[in-house]
């Protein structure tokens, strides 16, 4: 089984790759090639036991997309992508890699003799709502930022492609994913993660909403084991609907902020200080905190996020070491 | 005020042009030129006081574009759009017309100095549901078809495009619009019109669907009504929600025949036969037949559809003649 990801050098993207090399299958299925593509060319994962691609290019250039997705790939992780408040800030940026990058994707597995499954990370941001909003499944998408547009535009994309049978594409909705390693990105989350990450590394970190305010969360080990099943589930029961909402949890500020404490200890919670920020709480306070998730759950079988502290010592096991190192702690 | 209507050759975008030549102002103040463009030059409306330039080029093309929308244009209503069985039949067709089509003319409003009003003729294909729906304001748009699908993306683009300030969007999904004059065309709905206008004519017409099989239609004049409506509303209460479903009308097929014979007498009606076709029952069959309509009624002023027989009267006042003529009949 050949397996591409775009966007493979981001920190979802090396997460994944590092566990299918660690596996060596996929459903079953021994894994006979693996593409990773990103602007610069990603890593590859230590100790695989089969080829390794590593690509750099722009996934908005269709002829470098194809060249990352070739004839007998079964399998493509569509998760490169520009961040909200990045798309937010620069217009054009956000519509050629959102946009046109996910355009190129469809023309490039259409172009395939057989149709690959396609994983594509769409996002909460898709949803108005905001704090009161519980998002039933079939919600409608009514996107309060660019980038949230312009997943749910990729979504529409991939799902006609689905029903004409160029690929079979799993939208997968992603919650807002903490603890990020590290350091802050562009995204107007950023801060979700900063709250738990930079105290755990003993830096400070600046706190821009109130605490009573709720996120749709979810761990990056969880969204690595909902990317293995979309990767590999029947897709027959999705029928004409490829949006998927996964289980994620809602959880407020202040309940992360005190599974810090219980974990870390108070001089951790210390580190924390309120510096609203109406910027950020514009974008964040549109998207909806909490969602049913029902068809994920049942009849899709997607599995259940873990609670605050196992993510907080999920980070401390998998990626506090790393991200000391990467910023020379 | 300056007024460019894209797709302005379409039978639409014909009746609308000639409308604002015989109105000559549009919302009280003086229309003081028109831009009409389409694949061929598009005649020019007879009558009108203001200049009416007439230009032939491809959507898909954004400096094509950018030279029919003008600085000074204060509105921008786009028609243009590849229809629903040619976008099913041509995927890049319809992906090219309808999807980079819109984005060139959000590029293109986006450099004028000031924001303008933009009408678009979405599409009641951007929903699922079929025969047994009643859609509520905020359902979801769940395409059934690339057509409706390409509509669902240029809403999402231009009500972005709004939010951000660069336009200033109103999204009409449009009902089947009935009685449509000329030939048929490669919409998948052109039966609508088809088992009407032929009859009239004196032809025989082939009703591929049963007859209790119902469709969420509107007139021509109800169409044009609603667009200079729309041209001109206030859009403060839409807030960031630009899509509208106007208050068209439920009918079943059979209810139109009636009207047909209520009009034009048995020997009309004798003339359309069933003739099964499953290829055009499942697209649009897909369908939903019937809206909610409450906030294009109420809060926004949209007026209400009239009846069928109402809708065959007009027809003949309007556009038999010249489907004769044209027709050579």
């Amino acid at each position: 089984m050949q397996i591409t990801i775009l966007g493979g050098g981001g920190f979802l993207g090396r997460k994944l790759a590092q566990r299918l090399a660690a596996e060596g299958t996929l459903g079953g299925a021994p894994i006979t090639g693996l593409t990773l593509f990103d602007l610069a060319a990603p890593p590859a994962p230590e100790g695989a036991r089969f080829p390794v691609r590593c690509l750099g290019g722009d996934v908005a250039d269709p002829a470098q997309v194809a060249a990352a997705i070739p004839a007998g790939t079964a399998v493509v992780v569509h998760l490169a992508a520009v961040v909200s408040a990045q798309a937010e800030a620069d217009f054009d940026l956000g519509l050629r890699v959102n946009v046109h990058g996910t355009l190129a994707v469809l023309q490039a597995c259409r172009a395939l003799p057989r149709p690959p499954r396609v994983v594509f990370t769409s996002s909460v941001a898709s949803f108005a709502g905001g704090q009161g909003a519980l998002l039933a499944d079939d919600a409608r998408q009514l996107p309060t930022n660019s980038y949230g547009a312009e997943k749910a535009i990729g979504e529409l994309l991939l799902q006609d492609a689905s029903r004409r049978g160029f690929l079979d594409a799993v939208n997968l909705r992603l919650p807002t994913v903490i603890i990020r390693p590290g350091r802050p990105n562009r995204a107007a989350s950023s801060f979700v993660s900063a709250i738990l990450r930079e105290p755990l590394l003993g830096l400070p970190a600046e706190l821009p909403v109130p605490e009573d305010f709720a996120v749709w969360i979810c761990s990056p080990r969880r969204a690595v084991a909902w990317f293995l099943h979309a990767m590999t589930m029947d897709t027959a029961p999705l029928g004409l609907d490829r949006g998927i909402n996964p289980p994620g949890r809602s959880v407020a500020v202040g309940e992360m902020l005190a599974a810090l404490e219980g974990v870390a200890g108070p001089a951790a919670r210390a580190l924390v200080r309120p510096v609203p920020d109406p910027a950020v709480e514009a974008i964040v306070g549109g998207w909806p905190a909490s969602f049913t998730a029902e068809r994920a759950r049942r009849p899709l079988g997607f599995s259940e996020q873990e609670g605050m502290e196992a993510i907080i010592e999920a980070f401390i096991a998998d990626d506090l070491a790393a991200t000391r190192a990467e910023r020379g702690l």
